[in-house]
């Protein structure tokens, strides 16, 4: 049923929980799941985005890693939250984008926000994960 | 991973297609799906509520045929889109609601907020569908 499956993903419990779930639609649809976690600015100096990007990186390879994604798949953008998310999607010709939708702390506030704009952008359905359990 | 299933339909090719994505869905998570109709207006005088359900009634039973959902399992409801879909998730105990989101037409030009609306008050997982093919 679906094919590409993108899973956009924080680094807090939720996202395990997110990319948990994910991980299992993407077995049962055999399909190639891709991650990406967006840094929701990008006008940070170079440096800055550079010591960001190595600070997240490893995070973001090893959740993968515990669900099975290869390295290859997994993506780290900056900027607009829906916007990265919408344009990797469209660019992986994935059908289905699942993301968290009840992040509350820290830059993950913005979370809500995000979600609310994949759905009114994203060309492909969109699982948003509201239960964790 | 998803057991109880609700599925919020139109009669439209687009209803049809999203009961056929949510059909495909319960199938694969061997869930109990469920199908509701939601007539958006409860101030009807109550034999022109008898006279709509009457006409909507066989509509929804024959699209809920064609994907084999039990017709025990079928609902229509007079009221707010999201608040009885949401109610009616809670009381099937499901973990997934499934809807369309670009029903543009007629009475369901209401269905955008209607998903939104869902979104926002549904206690479970959400699956918007706008891929329709």
């Amino acid at each position: 049923m679906y094919k590409n499956i993108l899973c956009a993903v924080d680094i807090t419990p939720e996202g395990d929980a997110v990319l948990n779930k994910a991980s299992l639609l993407a077995e049962k649809n055999n399909a190639t799941l891709y991650v990406v976690h967006v840094i929701e600015y990008s006008f940070f100096p170079k440096d800055y985005q550079k010591e960001l990007e190595d600070d997240v990186s490893p995070k973001i390879n090893k959740l993968a890693k515990k669900y099975s994604v290869h390295k290859k798949n997994c993506y780290i953008k900056f900027g607009q939250g829906y916007r990265e998310i919408c344009e990797l999607a469209e660019k992986k010709d994935c059908d289905l984008i699942i993301l968290g939708n009840h992040s509350k702390s820290g830059i993950q506030a913005l979370m809500g926000s995000t979600a609310n704009a994949v759905i009114q952008h994203a060309v492909c359905d969109v699982l948003l994960i509201k239960k964790f359990d």
